[in-house]
């Protein structure tokens, strides 16, 4: 899915929305449980994450990784969390792999802060320009 | 220390020899045990990483991220080395903390392929323009 002015309104209102706690847990829940009504194309899901293509690419390919847990960023992430960390970087490996990345280039990114765009935290996985 | 002739060329020259495996392996040697002769300001230290400002940054704030063991990038990476995922999660955290970064705006990037710069795996934290 490409921006257009729908999946823009319906993207600004899901990030204000998120800054409610519930709201974001009640997100996650949809995630798990409505996936195929969402507007985004899920790529694979553990019992730790989900992993889909950004709704609203910046670039080529443009993947973000969730945790299932409503964790706000990553000051508030446990380190600790040892199935999400393992399941994240497996993920990511075969996505490298998959999508022939280690030769086209590609960068994981987390942002926080003012970089932040949405108050759930998210791995992007990049390539292209 | 700022970008200028000298670290630029030592930089360079390190980065060419730390293709060759064992070169990388001596190279991480000597920041577990002449990190005080080497032209890098450490921040901090476990068993499993380092952490140090980036000697060429990019960023008002720009700091590395490094495993002890040699890791040539993330499809190398063992998702099962749960110490240094923990050690680099915690680490973070502080350095949020620490930095104020959360209020500053912050970004955990890693890159690969093309996009890598240097051949071990190394997690960057920058913040500003």
């Amino acid at each position: 899915m490409r921006k257009n002015g729908v999946s823009r309104y319906v993207f600004k209102t899901f990030r204000y929305l998120a800054y409610l706690r519930p709201f974001r847990a009640m997100f996650i829940w949809g995630l798990s449980h409505m996936g195929d009504f969402l507007p985004m194309r899920k790529i694979s899901e553990t019992d730790s994450l989900f992993c889909f293509y950004h709704p609203q690419p910046d670039y080529p390919i443009h993947i973000l990784l969730v945790p299932k847990k409503a964790i706000r960023n990553l000051s508030q992430f446990d380190p600790g969390e040892g199935e999400f960390l393992r399941d994240l970087f497996v993920t990511v490996r075969e996505l490298i792999e998959d999508l022939n990345l280690e030769e086209r280039g590609y960068r994981l990114i987390v942002n926080g802060g003012e970089y932040q765009d949405f108050p759930q935290l998210h791995f992007h996985l990049i390539s292209g320009k």
